[in-house]
C-alpha cells in the first residue's frame, strides 16, 4: 500500500481513457485503484475489455482489473474521501455520469466537453487561469453536491489558448483566424475509418469549430463574483483532419490591441512560465511553451512529445499582411489536449489545498 | 500523320512534365512531337529517362523517343510555324531557357514560376482573366522576340483564383485569410522525402505563400494600356505540406466590399462559367466549379479528379464571426493546377486565334 | 427504356455495392433497376443510405433510388425473367438471403464468401475455369431452385489464382508460399480504423488465410461428374493489411512439377488469353496477365488501375534459393477481386447460353 | 570530464548517425567527442550540418560541435588509446574508410555493409555469436592492423536471426522463406520519395534479398580455426518497402530437422536470453524475444518501441501446411536493426576486455 491518493478512470477502455491509465501507471500522488466503463464492457478483464491502441502494453496491474460499472456507490472506497474520478466519457454519458459522481462526493476532473460551458464548472488549464477553480464553492453550494467537476479543454483548445495567453497578456488579443490540421487519435476508437482518411483531408470535425472559438474566450476570460465573463476576442476556426496519429496543427492570424511585432511576441512567448506552484506541479512541463527557430517546424511527428506530451511548441512567428502577426502552435492532443491536461488540473487542486 | 499542331514538351521528365505528356497522349488539337530535358537525360530514350511516377507505363510513342537537349534550334520543325512549347522547367532553368525558345519564335505556355510576375507577361487562367493575353503583343514588341511566353499560376492559385473570381466580379473581395493543405505532387520528384512526411504535417513550402498572395491579386487585376492592375484584394496565406498525393484543399476567410450571404456566395459560385469561347475548349470542364453540398466536402481524394482533375470542388460555404464568408476549395494541383492550366491556355491561344 | 437486362444489387450500400453501382453505371448489357440493402438502409434514397467511398458521387439515377428491402418478392420485376441479383452481402447475410433468391428464381452472382466452398455452388474466374458453370444444372436440381447461385472468389485469391493458372497448365504447380499485402478497401466500411493501420501493418485478416489456401486449390481444380476436384497444390498463405487503399500484393514462392525457368514462366504468362468467349465479354481485359519488367513494380498505386482494373500485373519474376519461381502478383480487390469478378462471371453466364 | 570512454560516430548527419548520437547522449559507459561525416558537412556543426529526422532536436553538446572530416589522424585523441569508431557510414565510403581507422589504431564497430561477409570481419549479434569475436585477432594479424573491424548485420536481419536463434539451437533450422514488410527509416535521408511510397507499397529493396539470405546463415554458423562456416540453412527472401517509420515486419515459414509443434517453438523462444555477460550490458533487454498472445500482433507502431527498441517481438505462431512454423517477427529497424546493434557489440568487446 502507498500514500498516493486513490484515482478512478471513468470510460477507461477508450483511447483517452487509455491514457489516463498510460500516465497514472507510475504518478507520484495518484495511484489508480479501478477502471470503469460502460455496461458492455464493466464485469471483464481491463485487458480484454479495451483495444489497447497505444505502444506495448497497458500496466500489468491494471490489466488484471476488473472493469467496474460508471456506478459511484460502487466505486466509493470505504475511506472518508472519495477517489479524484478522471472522467474520458463520451459526452453524451458525462451529462448523466459526472453529476452522480459529483453528488456522491467524487471529484471529477473531466475530459469531456459536457459541462465544459456550464457557467459554474470552471474550464481550467493550470498555467493559464488557474484562479477559475474558484467557481468549485458556487458550484458545490448552489448544486448541493458534496463532490464537484473541474474540465479542461477540446484537445485543440488546450495548446493554442496556451500559446495565446502570454500574448493577450500583453498585447490584448482582439482576434484570431485559425485552421487546424488534427490528428485521428482525437477521434477516439474505432473513430476516423481507415478509407476515410489514408491519403486524404477531411475538412470537417462535428461541433469542433464551435469549441474552439468558444471555449478559447472562456480561458483568456475571468470570473467575476462567480460568473465567467469570456475575453473580449473573436475567433474564427476551420478544422481539418488529416493522417496523422498524434499532435494537432494549428496556424493562426492574430490581431492584438497594441500591434506586437514578431520578435516582441517570440519574447513574451518565450518568457511565459505558469505561477511558480503551477511549476512545480509533477506534470507540468519545465518549459510550456518551445518556440521552434527552424522555418519548418514545429510538425507532429517531431515535435508533440516534447516536454512529455505537455509542453506545446511555437514556430513560424511572422507578420501577416492583414493583421498582426501569424504563426504555429502544435500540442499532443491526447496528453496536453486530454489525459495530461486532467491530470494536471487534479494536480493543481492538491497543490491549491482543494483536495 | 495527323493535322494536330506539334507541340513539344521541355522539362519533359519530371512530374509535370509527365502529366504534360499524359494529358496530351490524345489531345484532339495537339500532337507531341518531341520531348526535352537537361543534358542529364538527354540522348536517353523517354521510357529510361524519367522515373514514371503516374499510373500504368507512358505513351507508347512519347516512350520510344530520345530525349532532346534543350535547344530551339533543335527542337524546331522544319516548317515555317514553331511547335508550341510547354515548358515544365524548374524556375531557375526556365529563367533562361524560355526566352530563347521565345526569341527562337516559340509560343511558350509555361508553367514555370520564372516569368508569371513579369510586367509584360500573362498570368492567365481562361476561365478569369483571358483578356490578359493582349499583354502578348507588347512583349513581342518589347523583346524582339517572334515567339512569346504565356504563364499559369502556381498550383494553389490555379484553383483558389478561379473559385474567387465569380465572388470577387459579384461582391468585391478584400480580404483574405487562406491555409493550404498541399499534396507532395506539388514538390516533383523525388520531391518531399517519406521520412518528413508520413504521419507528418510540415508548415512550410519555400516561398509558396508569397506567390500565393502576389499571383491571385494579378489575376483578378486588369490591364491598362499594357500595364498590369493588380486587383485591390490583401490576402494572408498559411502553407502545409500534408500525406496526400494529389489535390490542394484551402480553406478561406473572406471579406467582401458588399457583405454577401452564403446564399449568395454559392449562387455566384453555381452560376460561374467561362466565356463561350473558353467553355468550348478542349480540357474546359462542363463545370469549371463544382459544389459539394455534404458537410464534409470537398476532400481530395474523392474530388481532386473532378472534371477530368479541370473542375474546382467547394464546400463547406458558411458564414465567418470575423468577416463575410469561410469555405473550402479544392483543386487537382498537377492537372488544374499545372499541366491542365498551361494546355488549357495554349488551347484558348489556340481558339483567340493568337496561334 | 433500353433493352439491358435488369439487375439488382443485394447490399449496394458497402464498399463493394457501391463498386457494384459504379462499375454497372454504362454497362452495355445490364442496367441496375433496383438496389437492396438490410433494413436498417431500406426506404431511404440511396443517396443518403450510403457514405460513398469512391471518387465523385453515385451515378444520378441509382442515386435517386429508394432503397429496397432484401425481399425476392419485392425485387422480382413483373416479367417472366427475374433479373440477375449481384450480392455484395457479408457473408453471415449472404447465408441466408442468397437462398431465398435462388429459389424464387434470380440468378445470383455472388461476391460472399457464404457459398464458396459449398460442392455444388460454382467458384469462377472466367479466364481460369468457365467449365465449373456446369455445377449449375445440378445445383438447381438437388436443391429444387429456380434460379441458382454462382460465386467469385476472394479478393486476393481472384488475382492470384488467375496468374498461376498458366503455370500450372504449363509446369504442374505443387507448393506455395505466398505472403500478401492488403488494401484497407478489402475490409469494407467502416472497416479498418485509421488508428489501427496509419503507419503500420496488421499481420493478421481473420479467416483470409484459410480461403485463400482452399479457393485456389478449387479454382485449379476440375469437375467430375458433378463433383469438385481441388488441384494437387498446397499453399501457405501469411497476410498482411497495409496502408493502401485499393490493391492487393502478394509474393509468391512456387514450386513445380517441371521446374521452370523464370523465362519459361514468363513466356506462359504473357502467352495467356481466356477463351475466345470470354476474351469478348465486356468487362474482360485486352490482357488478363501484365509482365511489368522494372525491377520494382508491380506497385498498387501504379498497377491496380490497369486493364480498368481488371488485369492482373506480375513482376520481378526470378529463381528461389528453395524451390522454383518467385514472383509478385498485384490486383485490384475491389474490382478483379470483387465487383468486376461477379460482373465477368455474369458476363460469362450471358455469354454461355445459361442466362 | 567523465571517466567514460570516448568514442566518435562516423557518418553522424546520416538517419543511423543521428541514431548513434541520440543513443550515447546519456550511455553510461560510452562519451561521443566527435562527430564525423563527409567533406561536404565537414566544418559546419553538427545543428546545422543534419536534418534531424528524429524526434526533438540532437543533445545539445553534439549540436554544438563543429563535424570533422572522415580523417583518422584528425579523430584521435592525444591519449595512448583511440575513441571507439562508431561507422553509420554508406557501404561504398566505408570500404574505404573504416579500413584508414582500423589501420590507425581504431576499435570500428560498423553498421555499414561493406565487410560484413569479409571472412576475417566477425559479424555479431552478441546474444546470438559472441564467440565470433574471436576472429578479430587474426584479422588484426594478417591485415597488420592496430585496431580492427567488428560488424552487425542488415537492419533485417538483425532481429530475423535473433528470433531464429533459439529455434536453431532447439530444433535445428533448414528451410526458410520469409516476406519483409520494412520501414522507410531503413533508406536513410532523403531516403525513399513520398511520391513512390504513399499508399503504396514497392516489392524491391536493391541487394536487400541476398544480404538476408547470406547473413543469416554466416550469424547462425561457427568458426573453426579462424574460419566462418556458414549454418546448413537455405533462406529465400521477398522484400517490400511500406510506408511505416520504423519496425521491419517479417513473416516466416520455417523447416527444421527436428519438427517442432508451436507450443514447443515459442517455449524455445519465451527461454531464450543471451550468456550472462550479455545480459548485463547497458543496451541488453531485459527479454530479447517478447513473445505477442494477440492474434494481431506484433505491429510496428505499438511493438517496434519494445524494450528500448532491442527487443524483437514474434507472435502468429502457428503450424505452416507446406513446413513446420508459421510466425511474424518485428524489429526495430534503426535501433536493434543498427545504431543500438553496433553500440551493443561495442558493449561486448568492452565487457569481454578486447577493449
Amino acid at each position: 500500500m502507498t500514500d498516493r491518493r486513490p484515482v478512478v478512470v471513468l470510460g477507461a477502455t477508450g483511447t483517452v481513457g487509455q491514457r489516463f491509465v498510460e500516465q497514472l501507471a507510475d504518478h507520484p500522488w495518484f495511484e489508480v485503484v479501478a477502471v470503469a466503463a460502460s455496461e458492455r464492457s464493466a464485469g471483464t478483464r481491463y485487458r480484454d475489455a479495451c483495444h489497447w491502441v497505444l505502444p506495448g502494453s497497458p500496466p500489468e496491474d491494471v490489466a488484471a482489473m476488473t472493469v467496474a460499472p460508471l456506478d459511484p456507490v460502487r466505486l466509493a472506497s470505504g475511506a472518508i474521501h472519495r477517489p479524484i474520478a478522471f472522467s474520458a466519457l463520451p459526452a453524451s454519458v458525462a451529462l448523466d455520469v459526472e453529476p452522480r459522481f459529483a453528488e456522491a462526493g467524487f471529484p471529477v476532473c473531466s475530459n469531456a466537453s459536457a459541462f465544459r460551458t456550464a457557467p459554474d464548472v470552471p474550464l481550467v488549464i493550470p498555467e493559464v487561469n488557474p484562479s477559475h477553480l474558484a467557481l468549485i464553492a458556487g458550484q458545490r453550494r448552489t448544486r448541493g453536491w458534496k463532490g464537484f467537476i473541474v474540465t479542461n479543454p477540446n484537445c485543440t483548445v488546450a495548446g493554442t489558448a496556451l500559446a495565446l495567453k502570454p500574448l493577450d497578456d500583453a498585447f490584448g488579443l482582439r482576434r484570431v483566424f485559425l485552421a487546424t490540421l488534427q490528428a485521428v487519435s482525437g477521434a477516439g476508437y474505432p473513430g476516423v475509418p481507415s478509407l476515410d482518411i489514408l491519403g486524404n483531408v477531411v475538412p470537417w470535425i462535428p461541433g469542433e469549430e464551435t469549441k474552439i472559438e468558444h471555449e478559447t474566450a472562456l480561458l483568456l476570460g475571468r470570473i467575476e463574483d462567480d460568473v465567467q465573463i469570456p475575453a473580449g476576442v473573436t475567433l474564427s476556426a476551420q478544422v481539418h483532419r488529416v493522417p496523422v496519429v498524434d499532435g494537432h496543427t494549428v496556424c493562426l492570424s492574430l490581431g492584438f490591441d497594441a500591434s506586437p511585432t514578431p520578435a516582441e511576441a517570440e519574447a513574451a512567448l518565450r518568457g511565459f512560465r505558469g505561477t511558480a506552484r503551477v511549476q512545480a506541479l509533477p506534470s507540468a512541463p519545465a518549459t510550456p511553451i518551445l518556440i521552434r527557430d527552424e522555418e519548418d517546424r514545429p510538425q507532429p511527428r517531431f515535435d508533440a512529445a516534447a516536454g512529455a506530451g505537455m509542453s506545446v511548441s511555437v514556430g513560424r512567428i511572422r507578420a501577416c499582411p492583414l493583421q498582426d502577426l501569424r504563426l504555429v502552435v502544435l500540442a499532443h492532443n491526447t496528453l496536453r489536449g486530454a489525459a495530461g491536461a486532467a491530470i494536471l488540473n487534479a494536480e493543481l487542486l492538491v497543490a491549491e489545498g482543494i483536495l
